[in-house]
């Protein structure tokens, strides 16, 4: 086991009926803006429970913030907390709205251009107290201090991290995932999984615990999913696949051990490029990973296979290409299609994605081995 | 799933020769009390290491902490806080240790007569911050705000709570743990173990990833105990039972689910009365526990059996009973006697420690079944 440091201050609050609780989470001295998306938070009620929650606070509002959230709109939330004096941010949505909203906190008091913090990581000194009510397990954003942001005019999409942009609580009601559709669902289920894998499958550390950790959430997953189709309306069912989405990412995880990332960075550029979902992009780019990287992690998919698949097999790459097939044919079960071509995507893609890598002369993996020729290759398998 | 809430701000720094980072965790203008216990850490090095990191702090020293740490030697140190202007403590050893000085922390800002805070439950409205360097995985004291405190007058020890006694921080340096001794390790793996089956072993809450998040940490327990005794001086090992210990009371796998403690609770007593090792008195409870209690707790020691121990059975109530004395041949694997006559205990102890809990009105377990009457029982099975 590496050593490591572990800190995840946030707060949680998770059940049926908690929004509520709002009233008491922010000072009632703040001045609040209330930031969200499309508007869906209009058409299933979770709006108006917040604000009755906040019936005595000072509450501003902010709407329009997009899937995988741009910075262009981001920059207009970001004049509007510097003219209004906003001290205090709740993102009310899915993880883009928060992961917007995680910008717009630290952009608000950053000097200089807030480009640089996602491209240049620039050091973050402080930011504007955030939380949430989330709406849409997926990302994870939720218990952790990353974000990723798009820029629409340039098609870049790029994270990045501190410490200021924990919110300081998090509320989670699984009953407000009732009315996401099924598109929405599937694609959660798709990046809680690959959050999952992106920590586990790379290569043994000594670590058994972390490992088990990062089974559990994976059998849970193959087994809620299951249910979450035929019992649409099982409360249990919702508040699993929340928890799971929860702690999939929140640093437990990859507590000690190597972790992977060259799926989620590829696919930010199938999304920033041609607009794949982030879900979809992560069903694609999975199996070519792991397939061009079979040796390096044939221990990992064995053990995978053996323990969240139940599966036996002669040898050990036999078990390691079956996981894959697997895991392929799971994200196809939820309905996510994971070739390029069944997205309208042409041969042209894998060089344009490599290069853009290229030009970063970013190594990805926990081997840092896929480079623009390696990440060509990759796509290629997966037109 | 249960509502809850989940909160752990403890910042866990994990690794070998992570005590030199002390310099930095502790602002150099503190008054620091550096309480200790018998004196281990001046044998194994791990008192020098903390001296050198603080080199330029200034530092006075408390030792003498008692396993079951007790409230007239606490008082002691809460004197020494108030005289010197103490505004920092530093446990250093293990959760005896640790959980004193949180009692101390609590108690020097205390107004009122500090035996309330175990006692009574009074609220803890602030307390000294307090870190931690942790050289005996066991009670996860690391990472909760839970203390236990005894009372030697009165052969009293009792739990307490306050979100104010979350240390700020944590090291956990595994290589600190080669120089405990078989009973040490021994007592720590049980610790552990019963941490996590009092969040588990209940009944079903349709809670699917905290059952496996508790199974990972029992399985992993499982594995390192057999290794730690044949590979005394690996480091993996080490720092993987470190890690269990942390995991396994941190919250986290208590998050919606019912949760048992009696086998704590009763325990307490035992170790009161009659001076049973923390460990020790765990083992001797928690098959008279789950043998009573077996009808409400036959599906979880079922699928305990079956996940955990690989066991098949026809019928459920075989893999209950069958789990059952597995985990009692596992505590005595390790050394760790699970009778009470082997401890020289005789036939009066189920009625005296029965008439405790008793005379506290106190019914246990997640059934809340379990008064005087049902405590007798338990402790005559396990004479």
């Amino acid at each position: 086991m590496h050593n490591f440091t572990y800190h995840n201050p946030v707060q949680i609050i998770f059940g049926a009926d908690t929004i509520s609780q709002l009233a008491q989470l922010i000072p009632q001295s703040s001045r609040i803006l209330l930031t969200y998306g499309q508007g869906s938070i209009l058409r299933n009620g979770v709006y108006q429970q917040v604000k009755k929650a906040l019936s005595k606070h000072t509450v501003l509002e902010f709407a329009g913030l997009e899937a995988n959230p741009r910075y262009e709109t981001c920059l207009k939330a970001v004049q509007l907390c510097r003219r209004e004096w906003v001290d205090f941010i709740l993102a009310v949505g899915g993880g883009s709205v928060l992961d917007g909203s995680k910008f717009i906190a630290a952009a608000t008091v950053f000097e200089g251009d807030p480009w640089a913090i996602p491209t240049r990581q620039a050091e973050i000194a402080q930011a504007v107290p955030l939380g949430c009510v989330l709406t849409l397990p997926a990302t994870g954003s939720e218990m952790n201090g990353f974000s990723v942001i798009s820029r629409e005019e340039t098609k870049e999409k790029y994270g990045f991290a501190s410490p200021h942009i924990y919110p300081r609580f998090a509320i989670l009601d699984p009953s407000t995932t009732f009315s996401l559709d099924h598109r929405q669902i599937a694609n959660g289920i798709v990046d809680t999984f690959v959050h999952v894998t992106e920590q586990y499958i790379t290569r043994p550390a000594q670590a058994p615990l972390q490992d088990r950790q990062a089974e559990a959430i994976l059998s849970t997953l193959l087994e809620e999913a299951e249910k979450v189709w035929q019992q649409p309306h099982d409360y249990a069912v919702r508040a699993n696949l929340m928890w799971c989405a929860t702690q999939g990412l929140n640093g437990l995880l990859g507590c000690g051990v190597p972790q992977d990332w060259a799926t989620h960075l590829i696919g930010h550029e199938l999304t920033a490029l041609y607009g794949l979902d982030h879900g979809q992009s992560l069903a694609v780019v999975l199996p070519g990973v792991w397939q061009f990287n079979i040796e390096n992690k044939r221990e990992k998919l064995s053990q995978y296979a053996r323990r969240v698949w139940q599966l036996s097999a002669p040898s050990a790459s036999d078990l390691a290409a079956t996981a894959i097939d697997k895991t392929e044919q799971f994200f196809r079960s939820l309905g996510v299609k994971t070739r390029l071509s069944e997205y309208g995507i042409g041969a042209e893609a894998p060089r344009a994605v490599a290069k853009r890598l290229q030009e970063r002369q970013m190594f990805l993996g926990e081997a840092a081995n896929l480079g623009g020729t390696e990440i060509e290759a990759i796509l290629t398998m997966r037109l």
